[in-house]
């Protein structure tokens, strides 16, 4: 079991109402991996500039995370500053600063292609293409991606679309994507262009999975706060395909339970800045709150009698 | 087994990208009674002017439901003109015609008095307490409300928070009550104030139930196509409550139960224009529709080994 991850590596200056933090730990690969750790073998493919801290690389390689996919290059790491008012579901860029990520060729160690998943998080359509060229997992390929490829590579994002099995987006980007208001018919339309499963996030409302099965409806965890959603989509990615990637199985059941395991992630990463809380983790908290998810939907013991 | 609700009776000119109908048959009391009536004997108590055809009577009366308490007054019959766009979860008012309902004055026979359960569907506080005062529900009392009367009855409302066992409020209304940009601190709050339970509806992503277990999160059902909203939330309190009533029990499990039974009330009434859908259903439909509830979101077997 492993998952060859490509996404950004960043460092994230984030203001919320409950405070704020500068030049912290970010960037797409970076919560995936943490996250999909805590459930199988993961290598990551990214770049960091010169002034990317060391004590972050060791922090991941520590957990257990292949980093040798890292590659730093000349430059400094990619910037995002952004900002989250009350509501904390949508989040207000400040400024990007490329840096390094803008001429990203993902360098892969021969060894990564023996991955069995492949999670291509958000970048480049046209490097997206490229990677799947020269990686064929066993089990499945997945990818992101947002709203700045859906307006300017559609074409290319409609043709990857073709050749994975499961796209995770947002519900904005789910809209966006297919025109279509109605978020059902959204998920509906994105797996008749390719993808056996579509996974659409909506923040504070939770996720829904999309297959051959029907839907499937899971919560977000209830919080009294959430203190920094960056990350959280990511997170959730990675505990769905970490899951995934572990039991090797794509049955109904397995993608269900994964939507929890995802689900679960997310919420733990959300209750603190950059990835502090996901630090913090146990498997036993995972499966504790995982069993908590049971209490909040579960429902019919006695079955219905009307 | 019995529930009295007090509440509007409208003739209603609903707009949605779906087409339009005129002056057809809708308000609180309408809704909530037609949808309980699945689950248990309803009374209501309400008012209409003489404009009001006969025939809604004649249906109400005939799917059972104890119209006695509908009074016949000099005047026309409360209307409300309203439109939604692509997003469904917000309604656009174009008029409102108050007309009998502005002088609405609760008659109640003196056998609804022998109620178990009261609903108090959106109406003044001033008159939800004028109810309270003359029926005590062997089981619970449950109400409504909206944003009007938070704004502008805000002690009366609070007052009568300390009396009722149920509030059943969107989440909009949740936060302007509460001043609370969290729905799950909002519904916390809620309870503090006296409810033993809180249900928080949220539109095209569910709701929630508050009460000294936890929190119940029951997804909406998946539609393609929601065609008219309208009365949604009050077929929802009809099913959840109607469930409750006939069970006659307020545990846990029996709440998650009547969670779903609302829920899939809801999910049928938004499938056309005013009753046209609820007209049509029969208990075995309802059973299918919460035995499909189960598949969207039950995940748990066999349990999660990581």
């Amino acid at each position: 079991m492993s998952v060859l991850v490509v996404g950004s590596i960043a460092l994230d200056s984030i203001k919320t109402p409950f405070g704020n933090r500068d030049s912290v730990l970010g960037g797409s690969a970076t919560y995936f991996s943490y996250s999909a750790n805590f459930f199988t073998d993961v290598m990551v493919v990214g770049v960091v500039g010169q002034d990317f801290p060391q004590k972050h690389l060791d922090f991941l390689k520590k957990a257990g995370v292949d980093i040798r996919g890292i590659e730093v290059a000349d430059g400094l790491t990619f910037k995002w500053e952004g900002e989250y008012e009350f509501d904390m579901n949508v989040a207000k860029t400040n400024a990007t600063y490329l840096n390094v990520f803008e001429n990203f060729s993902p360098k892969i160690p021969a060894d990564y292609k023996r991955c069995d998943t492949l999670f291509l998080a958000n970048i480049d359509p046209d490097l997206q293409h490229f990677v799947l060229k020269n990686i064929s997992p066993s089990l499945m390929t997945a990818c992101d991606t947002m709203n700045l490829w859906i307006e300017l590579k559609r074409s290319s994002l409609l043709k990857l679309l073709k050749k994975i099995n499961v796209l995770i987006i947002n519900d904005a980007e789910a809209r966006q994507l297919t025109q279509q208001a109605n978020i059902i018919k959204a998920g509906a339309i994105i797996r008749d262009w390719g993808p056996e499963f579509c996974v659409i996030k909506k923040g504070e409302h939770g996720a829904l999975l999309f297959s051959e099965e029907g839907i499937f409806a899971a919560p977000s965890y209830p919080l009294e706060a959430v203190i920094d959603p960056t990350g959280a989509g990511d997170t959730f990615a990675g505990g769905f395909i970490g899951y995934l990637d572990r039991i090797k199985k794509l049955d109904n059941v397995s993608l269900k339970q994964a939507m929890i395991c995802g689900s679960a992630l997310a919420s733990f990463n959300v209750e603190d800045f950059s990835l502090d809380k996901l630090k913090q983790l146990s498997k036993k908290d995972i499966v504790s709150r995982y069993d908590e998810f049971k209490k909040i939907t579960h429902f019919n013991d006695p079955g219905l009698d009307i």
